[in-house]
C-alpha cells in the first residue's frame, strides 16, 4: 500500500510530508492523514455504484482568506499549491459566484444561508428549514432519504449547529439546539459527526433525556473518542454513525496541533470526511454528504488571523481527501462554497510600496492559540505585565503597555469599541495589535518599522454581506449551471437537478415575511453571538 | 429615434430614465446619457467590419463594492438590477477569478497589475511595462497598433496614470507622468481622454513643453470641455482625440452629480466611453479600448464608502453604452475586471441578527460630497463646532464631540491612528464615523441605537491581497480560457489569443528582482500616496 499513501501526497497538490511536518509541526500530519499513516489510504474507497454529492462550506469564509491560507503556504511555506486552487484553475471545474442576501437584510446570518441550500427558500435569520410564519420546508436530505440515499453530516462545530442543522430540522429558532438534536435521532442521518455533546448528553439536557442512548438503541455506532473513530471496530460497521467529540465546537485546528490533549480526543475534519465517505458510500442507491469547516466563521468573528487561516488549511486538507475518494468513485459531484461574509477578511498592503507584505504575513507562523485559548487564560483583573506575559507566551510579540492596556479596556463589561461593530472583545483588539507595526520616528521626521508583525485586517466582528467562492466540479458538474452568478437559493434547484427530483418549496417575499420578523434585543443578541462561537 | 432611446434605457437592466433621475437628482441622467437626451442614442455605433476588444477596468474594485453598489440599487432603490449582475448571471458570459501578485509583493500596486495585462510578465510595485532590470516589454497596445488596429485609453484618473499608461509606456517609475504624457505623444493612441492637463501644459511641466500643442501639431483634436466633446464637431471629425477635462483627477462622481460647475466641464464616464467607442470603432480592422473607472481605488483608499459605490455605479452605468455599442457590433469581446482588492470594502451586518444591515447602508445616500470635498473645507485649526458643522453640511450627521476631537486629532500632523495601516487621515477616521451608529444604554442595562449611521467597514487604507472578479463576454469569449481562476499574467495571454497574436516577453523570477527593489522610504511612500489619490 506504498504507492497509495504517495498518491495521496501527491494528492496535497505537490506537498510532501517532509514540508507537512516542517509547516504543521510533528504528529500534525499524522493527525491529518490516518490512511497514509496505516499504509491504508485507499481503505473503504472502493467504488459505489451509487451517485454521491459531496457539499463542502466554510462557514464565514470569505475570498480574502482563502487566498491568505493559499499565500501562506505558497509565498511562506514554499509549497507548490493548494487544493483549492488546483480545482480552481481546473478546466473541468466550474467557477461563479454567489449571492448571500437572506428574506430580512442584505447580511445573512449561517441559518437562513443554509436553508436556501437546503429548500431554494430565503426565510429570515436565525431560522432553520422553515417560512418565517411557521410552514416547514422540505429539505434537500428529507427528498433524498425518501429515495433511498444515504444522508450524512459533519462538521467542526456543534453538529446541532445551523449549517448541518438547516437540512434536517425545522426548528423557528437556531438556537433551540436541544430539539434540533432530537430532530436529528428523529431523522436518522447514516453519518452525523461534529461537536455539541452537551445537546445529546442527559446531565446537560433541559429535559434529562439521554440522547446518547436514544442513537444507540436505534442502532447507531456512538463515539466520543478520535480512537474509537478510527478503529477496525467502527469501520468495518454496517451500522450508522453517531461521533460527538466535545462539549461544545471542537477545537480550532491551531489548537489541536499544538495541543497533544486535543488532538488526541478529536479527529480532524480530513479524518472524519474520510471516515464519514467510508460509510455513506456504501449506500448502491448513493448519497448527500455535507461537510464543514464551520469555525473558520468563529475565527473572523474574532478577528483571529492565524485560527482562521489554518480552519481554512484543514478545508483544503480534506479537499484531498475528497481528490482521493473521486478517483474511486467518478460518480461523484462535489460542491464548495461558503455561506455568507465574515469581518471583510483582507492581507492589507504593508510597508512603502507594500514591499513588506509577504513578510508581514508571515508573522502569524509562530502564533501558538488561538484568541479563543489565550482569551480563556487572560482575566480582566489582570496587570499589564500579565496580560503582556501571556500575550507573549502564546503569540511571541511582546506588547506595549499602551497595547495591554488596550486588551485590559476591552475585557471590562463598560467597554465601548471605537469601532462600534467591533463587538466581540478582546478579540477585535488583539486582532488589531497583531496586525499593527511599531513604528519609531527617525531623526529626519521618518518613520521606521522598530517591530514587524501581521497585516491582516477586519471590517468587523460580524458578517458581511459580498458575494462568495464557488466552486464545482466532479459528475455532471458542467449540466447544472454553476459555472456563473447564482443566488445562493439555485443551489437547491442544481442539487434537485442533479438526483432528477422535482420539487418546489412554498416561498414568502419580504413583505409578507415582516410581520414575522421578531428581531432580538441587543442583550438577546449578545447571548446569542457568545453561545455561537463559543 | 424614441425608440432607440427607449432600448437604451432598458439596457439599464430595467432602470427607467424617472427612477434614475430619483436616484441621481435631475441632471444627472442627462449628463450620464447624452444620446438619449438628444435622442441619437445609436449615434456612431454603427456596425463596423473589425474585432474589437473592450477592456474594463474598475480599479481597486473588490468584489465587496460591487455588491455594495448592487444592494444599494435593488435593495434600496429598489430597481429591478445592474448591468454588472446581468452579465455575471448570463449563461453565455464567462465568470472567473484572478490573483493580483507583483513580482515584489502578495499585495500589488495598480502599476504592476496593468503591465501583467498589458504584457503578461510581472514586475515590481511602481514599475510600467519594464522589467525590474529596465528591460522594456512589448504592450499588447504596441503589438495590435503594429498590425493596423485602434487603440484607446479612457479614465477618470490622469491619463498619466498607472492603469492606462502601462499599456503604453515603459517608465521605471510610475510617478513620472510628465516622461509618460510624452510617452503617449510617441505613441499616438486614437483615443486619450481622462483628467491631468498639469502633465500637458507649458506652464506645469517641468520641462516647460506644451504637449497641447504637440498632439495638436500631430493631428489630434484636443478638447478640455464637456460640450466640446460633446459637439458634432469632434463627434464628425476623423482626427485622433485627446481630451484632458481636469488638473488631476477627474472629480467623483458623488461631487460631478452635486456640483453643477463639475458636470458641465467634465464629461461622465459613460459618456467618454462612447465617444471613444465612436472614434476607435471607425477603423476598419479594430481596436483595444481600455477604460477606467480609476477612482473606485481612491475612495477606498479614504474610506469613502459612497464615493465609492457611485464611481463603481457609474461603471456599471459604462457597461449599458458597451451593451448598445455590441448590439451594433457583435465581433466585440468584453473583459471586466479589477486589478487588485483595496481596504478590504464590507457591508457589515448590523444590530440584533444583523436585522438593521439595509437600513444602515440607506444611510449613506444624503451624503452630499466626497471626502476629498469635505476635507478641502477643513482646517486643522478648526474648532470642533466647526468640523461638526461642516461634517453635518455634507452628510446630514450632526456628530458627538468626541468625534468631531478625532477628525480634529487625525488632521494634526503627529497624529498616530490606533491602527497602523489607516494613513489615510482624517479619511480613514471620517469613514469609521460614518459606520459608527450612536448607542444609549438602556435602564436595562441592554443598548438602543440612537442615531443609525452606515455600516461598510475597511481593514485599512491600502490596498488588499484577495483574487479579483474577472467577467467576460462577446466575441470569441468562449474560447480563450477565462472561465476558471487566472493569473492576471493569463489576460496577455487571452488578448494575444483574441487577436490571433503570438508574442512572449521576457520573465524575471522573484529572485532575479530581489537586486532592483528600491523600496522608497515611508516618506517618500507619503508623498506618492498624496500624490497618487489628490
Amino acid at each position: 500500500m506504498k504507492k497509495a499513501g504517495g498518491d495521496y501526497e501527491k494528492n496535497l497538490a505537490g506537498v510532501s510530508r517532509r514540508e507537512m511536518l516542517k509547516i504543521m509541526g510533528a504528529g500534525a500530519i499524522c493527525t491529518l492523514l490516518p490512511g497514509a499513516r496505516h499504509g491504508e489510504s485507499s481503505e473503504g474507497f472502493s467504488t459505489s455504484g451509487g451517485e454521491g454529492l459531496i457539499f463542502l462550506v466554510g462557514d464565514g469564509m470569505p475570498l480574502g482568506v482563502i487566498k491568505g491560507m493559499h499565500q501562506i503556504r505558497t509565498k511562506v511555506y514554499g509549497e507548490k499549491g493548494t487544493n483549492f486552487y488546483a480545482r480552481m484553475k481546473d478546466p473541468n471545474s466550474m467557477v461563479g459566484y454567489m449571492s448571500t442576501d437572506s428574506l430580512s437584510s442584505i447580511v445573512t446570518d449561517s441559518a437562513p444561508a443554509s436553508v436556501t441550500w437546503s429548500t431554494g427558500v430565503k426565510t429570515l435569520n436565525r431560522v432553520m428549514a422553515s417560512l418565517p410564519d411557521g410552514r416547514p420546508l422540505k429539505t434537500i436530505m428529507e427528498l433524498v432519504k425518501e429515495q433511498g440515499y444515504a444522508c450524512g453530516l459533519v462538521t467542526t462545530t456543534r453538529v446541532t449547529h445551523a449549517t448541518p442543522a438547516a437540512w434536517v430540522s425545522h426548528q423557528l429558532q437556531r438556537d433551540a439546539e436541544d430539539e434540533i438534536a432530537m430532530d436529528y435521532l428523529k431523522f436518522k442521518p447514516e453519518v452525523l459527526m461534529g461537536g455539541g455533546s452537551r445537546f445529546f448528553d442527559p446531565s446537560r439536557r433541559k429535559d434529562k433525556s439521554d440522547l446518547f442512548k436514544a442513537f444507540a438503541d436505534s442502532g447507531y455506532d456512538v463515539v466520543s473518542e478520535k480512537a474509537h473513530l478510527l478503529s477496525s471496530e467502527t469501520l468495518s460497521s454496517s451500522k450508522s454513525l453517531l461521533g460527538v467529540f466535545s462539549s461544545s465546537h471542537m477545537s480550532y485546528y491551531l489548537d489541536r496541533i499544538h495541543q497533544p490533549e486535543l488532538s488526541k480526543k478529536q479527529p480532524s475534519l480530513p479524518e472524519m470526511t474520510r471516515i464519514a465517505l467510508q460509510k455513506v458510500s456504501k449506500n448502491p442507491k448513493g448519497f448527500v454528504l455535507q461537510v464543514e469547516a464551520g469555525r473558520i466563521d468563529h475565527a473572523n468573528h474574532s478577528n483571529d488571523a492565524w485560527a482562521a487561516i489554518l480552519d481554512t488549511f484543514e478545508l483544503d486538507l480534506t479537499l484531498a481527501v475528497i481528490e482521493e475518494y473521486l478517483k474511486f468513485n467518478p460518480k461523484t459531484l462535489v460542491i464548495v462554497t461558503s455561506d455568507h461574509g465574515n469581518a471583510g477578511w483582507g492581507v492589507n498592503g504593508t510597508g512603502p510600496e507594500y514591499n513588506d507584505s509577504t513578510e508581514a504575513l508571515k508573522k502569524y507562523q509562530p502564533i501558538k492559540a488561538s484568541f479563543e485559548v489565550i482569551k480563556g487564560r487572560l482575566k480582566k483583573e489582570n496587570s499589564l505585565s500579565e496580560i503582556k506575559d501571556i500575550f507573549e507566551h502564546f503569540t511571541t510579540f511582546r506588547i506595549t503597555d499602551e497595547e495591554a492596556s488596550m486588551i485590559q479596556a476591552a475585557m471590562q463589561p463598560d467597554f465601548k469599541p471605537f469601532h462600534g461593530d467591533y463587538v466581540i472583545q478582546p478579540d477585535a483588539v488583539m486582532g488589531m495589535i497583531l496586525a499593527h507595526s511599531l513604528y519609531a520616528k527617525k531623526s529626519d521626521g521618518g518613520r521606521v518599522a522598530q517591530v514587524r508583525r501581521g497585516n491582516v485586517g477586519f471590517t468587523s466582528t460580524n458578517h458581511t454581506g459580498e458575494d462568495q467562492i464557488l466552486l464545482s466540479y466532479g459528475y455532471k458538474a458542467n449540466q447544472l449551471g454553476l459555472n456563473r452568478h447564482v443566488d445562493n437559493t439555485y443551489l437547491f434547484t442544481a442539487m434537485c437537478k442533479y438526483f432528477g427530483i422535482q420539487y418546489q418549496n412554498p416561498t414568502m417575499t419580504e413583505e409578507e415575511a415582516k410581520p414575522f420578523i421578531k428581531t432580538a434585543s441587543l442583550e438577546e443578541w449578545r447571548r446569542h453571538m457568545e453561545l455561537h462561537i463559543a
